[in-house]
């Protein structure tokens, strides 16, 4: 398993307990630049009533309060999904070094797909990206969720 | 003075109080369908420590909150300054009918400028927009504030 995979399983992890909490199962870590886990969430806009609860947005949240900072550099994003337009500004905003995320989002996602968020010069900042890391465990955990939604035993 | 500029002036109360804090002077009011004020803040990202905390998303996560609901259908959101990419996602996300906005921002702005988010079919749902309403007073605000920035007396 490649270091990308080990945090990765970290980030699904999240996502995992975010889905049986009844969330959308989305799940992220943060870690710092010596690779030190800083933060790790999933998302909560169900339990918080919070439109803007989704995992990046907590976990930036969460280390940018622990460090007194608006800004994270040399950080690293973990996600599980692409981020939406939402999460990938509020990562150009928190200055984050490199966003690492597993399947990819044509519905929703505002990196690769839609609003393309780092493409435009009024994200100030652009991250690294990598993308398709453990994606197929990723879009299992989503289809399998949509899946019970729709079809309810 | 017109509705529209009556409520963009208490939205531009809000912003000249984030100005006195040493915030970025942006402020938001978000109404019901009624016309009630429901919220109404600004810019907090340095007191916070948190880069998420624009004027616009922290009004749409109070007004969330107290309705116990992620959706804000019916609601109008004044602004001063054109929504970035983030604040323009999440009130997507929220479902906001109508956002009002006063000065254009070509630096930072993700709503007629740059991620443009409501173009895109990922924003699931694009508000009304009005544009430019005491748009002088906000920019003016803005203006002031940047200047003594860069020259403090």
């Amino acid at each position: 398993m490649s270091r990308f995979e080990t945090q990765m399983q970290a980030a699904l992890d999240q996502a995992r307990a975010a889905g049986a909490r009844g969330e959308v199962p989305v799940g992220a870590v943060l870690t710092d630049a010596s690779g030190a886990v800083v933060a790790a969430d999933g998302n909560r806009t169900r339990e918080l009533s919070d439109p803007t609860a989704h995992a990046e947005v907590l976990v930036i949240r969460t280390a940018c309060a622990a460090a007194g900072s608006e800004r994270l550099p040399g950080h690293t994003l973990w996600v599980t999904l692409e981020p939406c337009a939402m999460c990938a500004a509020a990562i150009a905003a928190a200055r984050i070094r490199r966003v690492v995320y597993g399947a990819a989002d044509p519905k929703s996602g505002g990196v690769t797909h839609g609003a393309k968020v780092f493409h435009h010069p009024q994200a100030h900042h652009a991250p690294e990206v990598v993308s398709g890391i453990s994606a197929p465990d990723s879009a299992a955990l989503l289809i399998e969720f949509f899946s019970n939604r729709r079809h309810p035993v």
